[in-house]
């Protein structure tokens, strides 16, 4: 028998914080008929996650402290999408508002569950090339922040290193990345 | 003046289902002395993803229904991390039971947060390289599951793509193992 999805049979609000944050508890019936009680499930906003790479083969970085990191990181601009957004547009907005630059062309890497069991969100990914600082940035973020161009063999260099970013979605984002620029011959 | 980071007030807890989950609310200080009340922060078990490989160059995933997706799911083996376990004894107790399979030798590439703003958890990633299966698979997990080895070849076609991997840490755990494995010459 090919594999089933399980199926929904209540839900639950356990914790209601919208637009920030809800836990629900599900009561799911697996594919043999087992009904398991409260499986719990986390929903928060998708976001979006840039990786804004130059024409002198840099990447843009962002040094902020991060709460879910409790410490300095290096990250990339990324954003909450909001709700009459599509995710580019959140990108888009997200890379002006953060670091003041414009790209020339945009190339989505796909859209990822961050929590395989608990849901979470998704975040979506962008590659954004060629681009340049317009604007002073402008984001409102309670984070302090400062950009940092770095070469695209030192950020491979700290990637492979795997000490320098700290985040799970800085990590994929700069995989595909590195990916997608090989295959465009960069 | 350097970045700082900011200062926890209070907290307060606001959902507990430990160990399962706990959703907690911080009072805290920015480094310009304003104060945010309420930024929420998720807490659930760290845990571990296996990229496992054999000498015949290929990577053995699983197939299976993954709640947090919603639908069948082409993802590496992984699982929360016990109390008592260090994550590397955690990697090769899921590779066991998930797989049957023992690995040759073990390479850790890294811990990150999977929640920027909410912290959640950390994922350790392992590449598990000459790997053989010397047992059935045990799990005990809720989801049925098919084991599936893809040559590597196939594995980073499917990664660049963009549409076959639905996980973030699955898309995080193959481009640090695809670049460990160019590193070591593979």
């Amino acid at each position: 028998m090919p594999l089933q999805p399980w199926k929904t049979l209540r839900t639950h609000l356990l914790l209601d914080r919208s637009p920030r944050l809800r836990v629900l508890a599900d009561d799911v019936q697996l594919p043999d008929g087992q009904v398991v009680e409260g499986y719990l499930r986390v929903e928060t906003s998708d976001y979006a996650v840039i990786i804004p790479t130059n024409d002198a083969g840099e990447v843009l970085f962002m040094r902020c402290y991060k709460r879910g990191v409790d410490a300095i990181d290096l990250q990339l601009p990324a954003g909450g999408i909001d709700p009459e957004e599509s995710p580019l547009e959140s990108a888009q907005r997200e890379l002006r508002e953060e670091t003041g630059c414009q790209a020339v062309a945009w190339q989505n890497l796909g859209a990822y569950v961050v929590g395989g069991n608990l849901g979470i969100n998704r975040v979506h990914i962008f590659l954004a090339t060629g681009c340049r600082q317009t604007n002073e940035p402008t984001s409102g973020d309670l984070e302090e922040q400062e950009l940092a161009w770095v070469s695209l063999q030192e950020a491979r260099r700290w990637y492979r290193a795997g000490k320098v970013y700290r985040q799970v979605s800085t990590i994929a984002a700069l995989g595909l990345a590195f990916a997608a620029m090989a295959d465009g011959g960069q």
